[in-house]
C-alpha cells in the first residue's frame, strides 16, 4: 500500500515536472530539455561532416549513447505518468519522440542505418514550444491571426502562381528544348519556380533569343507578383495594428464612444471625464 | 416528331450538366473534367521524362488516347447542345478545347509532331474558373480589385524599369564588352533583369572592376524599387480592407445607405442625423 | 521683308510642332519621334548580334544613316525655331541629341568608333516625357511624392547598408582570402551587395566552414532588411492614399469640415447639404 | 603655474574641438575625421588589390604612415582631454580607435601581420555617428522606433526560420546524400538558407528529382515569407505615420496637450472643448 501511494506521488511529481511549465521544477525541465535537444542536433549536425567525424568520432558516439538514454528515460517517464500513455504514444510529440530514440538501438544490431540518427532533429519541433512563452504569446498569437485572416487570399495567389508555373514550364520545355538542360517538363516547372521566385540557381539558364525573352518576362512577373502576398500580409497586420490602437476598451459611459487614444482621459466625442468611470 | 423533342430535352440536359456548375450533376461534371485535365497535363508531363517513357510508353499512349476521346466527346457536346456553337468555337476556350485534341489525332498520319501534346497544358487555363467558386470569389474578387486598382501606378513603374533596362544593357556592352559574355545589346539586356530581379544566374557576370561597379548599383537599385510595386498593392489592398471597415454598419435608416464615415454624425447620402437612430 | 516675315511663320509653327505637345500636329510629331527613336534603339540592338548584322548588315547602315539625317533635321529645327538656342544646346536634352548624331558622321573619317552609335540609346530617356501624358500624369505624380516623402529615410538606409556592406566585406576577405575567390577588398564587397541584395551569382562563393556561417548571416539579414525600404514606400504610398479619399476638397460651407468621402452629397459632421454649395 | 593653467586652457579646447559636434571648430574635426577615415578605408582597400599594390605600393605605405600617426594623435588626445580616460579606452570606440593604430606599429616588428590593417575598416562605425547630425536624426530615429517596435514579432519569425531551416537541411541531407553537394548536415543547412532567401548561388544545386520537389517547396516558401518581415515593418511605419498625423496641431489651449484624434471635440487630456477655441 505505501509503495503505491509513493508511486502515486511520484508519477504526480513528474508529471508536474514534465508537463507543467509554470512551476519552477517544470521550467528547469524545459530548459534542460532545450540545452539536451539543441546539444543532440549539434551532435547530429557534426557527425555528417566527414573530417570532425574521423577525429572525434568515438567522443561523439559516446555523447550521442549519453542523449539517448537520457532520451529513452524521459520517453519512458512520459508514458508512465501520464493519465492516457497510449493517447501520447500515438500523438504527433510521441511518435517523433519515439523516433529520436529508435535509430540508436536499431544501430546495435544492423549496420549503415546510423544515418537515420538524422530523424532526430525532428526533435526541434519541440522547440516551437517554446513560442508559448509569455514573452513571445503576444507576437506569435498576432503574426497567427495575421496569417490565418489573409489565408484565404494567400492560397488564391499560390493557386494561380502554380498554373503559371506548369504553363510557363511547358512552354519553355517546347522553346527550349533537351538539348539547352530543359530535358523534361518537371524539369522545366522546376526551373520556373527557381526563376519566379527570384532564386535563380543559374544550373538550367534558357540559351535561346526567345527562351531568354520569355525569361526575362518570368523574372518581371516574379518580381512583381512578390508584391501580393507582402501586400496581403502588410494590410492585414496594419489592420490588426490600428484595431489594438482603438478599440478593445471598455465604451465611455456617458456616450459608447469606443474610439480613444489608449492615454485619454477624456472622451472625445462627449468630453466626459474616465477617471470617475 | 418525338426524336425530335427527345433530343431537345438531351440537348438541354447537357447544357446544364456542362455549363451550369449549381446543379448536382453540373458540379460532379466539373470535378470529373478537373480530374480528367490534372491527370493529361500529370502525362504529358510524365512523357517527357525519358527513362519514364522508355518503361510505360504504351500506358501512357492508351491513356492519352482514352483522354484524347473524352476530350472529343465533351468537344462535340459542347458545340450541341449550345445554342450559338460558332460562337463557342471561336471562343477562347473553344480554341483551347480544339487545341488540345488536334494534336493526338495528327500523331496518326504526322510522326515527330508528338510534342505538340504539350499544348493541353493550356487546358491548365480552365482551372482557373474554380476560383468562381463562391468559397474564393470573395477573396479573388478582392485581389483583382486591388491589382486594377494599381494598374496604373505598376504601368508607369514597369515602363520606367523597361526604361532603364535599355539603357543600363547598352551601358554595360560597352563596358564589359564581348569577351566577357556580354556578346550583344539584347544579351546584355538580358543580363540587367536578371540582376536587377534579383534572379541573378551567373551564366552571364561582370569581370571588370567598372562593370562590377556598375552591377553593384544595378543590384541595390533591383533591391530597392521592389519596394514600388509592393507599396503601391500594399497601400490599394490597406485602403480595400479599410474601405470595408466603413461599411457592412447599420444601414441609414432614411435612404439605407452603409457607406459612411465611422465617426459620421450625420448620413453623406441624405443628410438624416444618426443621432436620433 | 516677305521672307523674313515667312520664316519667322515657320518657325513659329515648328517651334508649335516640335515643343508644344497639346496640338493636333504637336502630338502627331512626338508619336513619330517616339516611333523613330525605338526604331533607332532597336537598330542599335540588332547590330550588336552578330549573325544578324552579317546577314543585313548594308540594310541596318541604310537606315542608320535615314535615322541619323531624320535627326540631325530635327536637331537644326530645335535650334532654329527656339528662342534661346544656346540654353538648349547646353540643356541635357540638347547634349543627348548632339550625342545621338555625332558618332554616325564620326564614322565617315574614323574607323573603329562605331561602336559608340550606342551611345544614342541614350535619347531613351526621351521616352520619359511620355510620363506628362495625362494618363499617367496622376499616377507618376503620387509615385513620385511617395518616392520623395520618403527619400530621408531611405538615405539614411542606403547609408547604412553601405556602411555593412564595407564592413562585412573585409571580415570575408579575411576569412576567406585570396584563394578562395575573394581576392581583394573590392571584389569581397562586390560579394557582399551580389548576396545582401540576394541576386547570387554564385562566381564567387564562399568555401571556408566559417565564411558559410557569415555568408548565412548575410543573406539572413539581406532578406531582413529588404522590409525597411518596402515598409517605408508602402507606409508612404497608404498615407497618400487615405489623404486623397478625404481631403482636397472644398470645406463644408456650414463648419467647414473637410474630411468626408467623395461621393457624400451631406457633410458628415453638420449634416448641411453640398448640393448647392 | 602658468603652465598648468595653459595645459588645463588647452586640455578643455581640445576636449570641445574632438567631442561637441555643435561649434564650428568642432563641425570642422569631424570633417576632417570622416575624409581620413574614408581615405584610411580607401587605402586599406586598395592595398589589397593585387596589380595597383605593385606599382603604387611606397606610396601607398607613406600614406598609411600619414594616417597612422594622425590617428595615433587624435588618440593620444582624447585620452589627455577626457575626463575619465579610462572608461574610454575601455569603451567601444577606444578600442575600435587603438586597434586601428596598432597593425602599423606591430608592423615594424613582425612581418606577415600587414594583414591586419584590414581591422581599421572597423573606424567606418565612426560614420554611424553621423546619423546623429539633426539632419537624418527625425528620421533614423523613426527608423529605429519602427525597427524596435516590431522586434518582439522579428524575433518570432527568425527562430521560426532557423528551426525550418535546420529541419529542411537534415532532410536534403538524407534525400540528396553527399554525391550531390550536399556533404553534410551544416552544408545542407547553408544550402537551404541560400535558397530560402532567394540569393541562389548554384554552387550547390538539387540533382535527384524528389530534391528539385523539395526545392521547389522551399523556394516558394521562402518566397512568401519574406511577406512576413514586409509585412510586420510596413505596419509599424504605417502606425508611426498615422501617430504623427495626430500629432502637431494646434495645442489645446487649456493643457498643451497635442495628442488628439483628428477630429476630437474635446481634449481627451483635460476634457476642454475644442469648440469655443
Amino acid at each position: 500500500m505505501e509503495f503505491s501511494s509513493m508511486y502515486s506521488k511520484f508519477r504526480k511529481k513528474v508529471y508536474i515536472i514534465i508537463y507543467h511549465t509554470n512551476t519552477r521544477a517544470g521550467r528547469l525541465f524545459d530548459l534542460i530539455l532545450l540545452g539536451v535537444i539543441l546539444l543532440c542536433v549539434l551532435l547530429v549536425m557534426l557527425e555528417t561532416v566527414a573530417e570532425f567525424d574521423l577525429k572525434y568520432h568515438s567522443y561523439l558516439i559516446t555523447l550521442e549513447w549519453i542523449i539517448t538514454v537520457f532520451f529513452t528515460i524521459e520517453y519512458l517517464l512520459r508514458i508512465l505518468c501520464i493519465n492516457k500513455p497510449i493517447r501520447y504514444i500515438f500523438s504527433f510529440y510521441g511518435i517523433i519522440d519515439l523516433l529520436a530514440i529508435l535509430p540508436m538501438y536499431a544501430s546495435l544490431f544492423l549496420t549503415g542505418y546510423n544515418i537515420l540518427t538524422v530523424i532526430r532533429a525532428l526533435r526541434l519541433l519541440r522547440l516551437f514550444k517554446i513560442l508559448n512563452n509569455p514573452q513571445f504569446t503576444n507576437h506569435s498569437y498576432k503574426l497567427k491571426k495575421a496569417l490565418i485572416a489573409s489565408r484565404g487570399k494567400i492560397v488564391v495567389f499560390i493557386y494561380f502562381v502554380l498554373i503559371s508555373t506548369i504553363i510557363i514550364g511547358s512552354i519553355m520545355y517546347l522553346v527550349e528544348g533537351k538539348e539547352n538542360g530543359f530535358t523534361s517538363i518537371p524539369i522545366s516547372i522546376y526551373w520556373t519556380i527557381v526563376t519566379l521566385t527570384t532564386v535563380g540557381y543559374g544550373d538550367i539558364s534558357p540559351q535561346t533569343p526567345l527562351g531568354q525573352f520569355i525569361a526575362s518576362f518570368v523574372m518581371v512577373l516574379g518580381y512583381g507578383i512578390i508584391a501580393v502576398p507582402t501586400g496581403i500580409v502588410s494590410a492585414e497586420i496594419s489592420k490588426f495594428n490600428q484595431n489594438k490602437m482603438t478599440h478593445h476598451q471598455n465604451p465611455c459611459v456617458n456616450c459608447d464612444n469606443t474610439d480613444y487614444p489608449a492615454n485619454a482621459k477624456f472622451c472625445p466625442q462627449c468630453g466626459h471625464s474616465f477617471e470617475n468611470n
